[in-house]
């Protein structure tokens, strides 16, 4: 997929919502774990309840690694059923991965070519040749972590040196020098709105993906008031507070109405633009 | 296992090698491909051909993530061969992971319960949170990367604050006041023996992993230096340089060959302690 078509569905569907498919079998609807692939049978539900409203699918990798086999296997068969049902969404795999260069590419390979996701999350603290194998790829994104909604987010990514530089503004500004970087969006936590400002000034025109929106308790206005491009320029990820807004038999028209109430939002916002 | 047996392994094999099993079907000898899992059976070979010379095997996940389920199953029969033949050796999943804690504790469990590894390779950018789920399983280890041997380690890692701090400084310095640290390690390249005389300020007693000797060019000796404590503290990998030592039917005797003389270097070091 390339930038025009992602905005293009963001401006058809009046959303610019990710729904984050971190599935946890302690957590779905109990009658799930009777089906053969109960992990793919939830996805499969929440997904077809929720595409109108959605415009990105991440499943966080963790998830599905802690299952093994089978759990590789459910992710397969998710990536497969979004490219062969929903071809217009765009897909990341949460996998925060990065290593030297000709492992890198390694991992490259899997989630671009053989698993054909259309994006991957990418840890920048090994540099530049750590994350340039994965841009190589066309019509592929690499969204690099820059400042993260989690607690310990500013334990290394506020380090500041003698030109009151943060570590998340130096990796920003460097990782613009590599080549192919118009093939890079940013991860940048809902729960640090006051960042946004800062950068944008960097970052003009890259997507930024959004987690922290719902459960951590990020303020969707507040990352748009600073976050929003002409083209949009932001993707707003919600997991467990859509994915789990009910454990009963109705979980997936729950979590439907939890999506449209954020798409709803969304539009409203776009409206201003 | 616990630190203690690990430097009782050293000091029985006379030897810190740790061996990376980065499998690559294009450079394994290509008989080995007619075999019905040609992955493990590569391993396999390689692991019984050096385990006396080798105190830790790592393998790297992202080449197995690359092949699929097959790598998966390959990588799983790999780890339960070492746990099951040769007990006493320690293990290292390299994966590089890091999340948000949640996600984190997946992974964990992940590779230390259902692999049952004794270790994991971990990116401390997320921060405390991200690294501290890991510290909680006992009697296993947390092998977070501080100075990497590639060419772009510097980009970020040698990023300065006003008090001539280095990011991997502020890392290692940082980590060792969170939960659990003395179940820590330390990633730190061989292609800078320079920084181990200012790494063993800040972290006199934990072991360090040290990727680079061999085919990325570093130095035994120098490493050997400034790196190694009174409980040698060091496990010094070589991955390309044994296991690819020859791609004809005696790879896996070439390899030994190759271990052993790095084995040998290392016995003499050991004797000078």
């Amino acid at each position: 997929m390339n930038k025009q078509q992602l905005i293009d569905q963001i401006h058809q569907k009046q959303s610019f919502l990710c729904v984050g498919l971190d599935v946890d079998l302690e957590k779905i609807p109990q009658h799930l774990l009777r089906k053969e692939d109960p992990i793919f049978a939830f996805n499969k539900a929440i997904i077809d309840a929720t595409h109108q409203y959605t415009v990105a699918y991440k499943p966080n990798i963790a998830f599905y690694e802690a299952y093994g086999l089978k759990g590789w296997q459910a992710l397969e068969r998710t990536i497969n059923y979004l490219n062969e049902q929903y071809p217009e969404v765009f897909t990341i795999a949460d996998a925060k991965r990065g290593d030297i260069g000709n492992t890198s590419t390694r991992y490259a390979k899997a989630f671009f070519n053989d698993l054909a996701f259309d994006s991957i999350t990418v840890a920048p603290y090994m540099g530049s040749d750590s994350v340039e194998p994965f841009l190589e790829f066309k019509n592929k994104f690499t969204i690099l972590l820059a400042l993260t909604s989690n607690k310990g987010g500013l334990d290394f990514q506020s380090f500041e040196n003698t030109q009151h530089q943060q570590l998340y503004q130096k990796v920003l500004l460097e990782s613009l020098q590599w080549k192919n970087s118009e093939q890079l969006m940013y991860v940048v936590g809902a729960t640090r709105p006051e960042y946004f400002k800062e950068i944008r000034k960097i970052v003009p025109n890259h997507f930024l993906l959004v987690p922290g929106v719902g459960a951590q308790g990020g303020d969707l206005q507040g990352v748009c008031k600073y976050g929003l491009t002409k083209d949009v320029g932001l993707l707003i990820n919600s997991s467990r507070g859509i994915i789990y807004a009910s454990t009963e038999s109705d979980f997936a028209e729950a979590a439907a109405f939890k999506a449209k109430v954020l798409q709803q939002e969304m539009a409203s916002i776009l409206a201003q633009l």
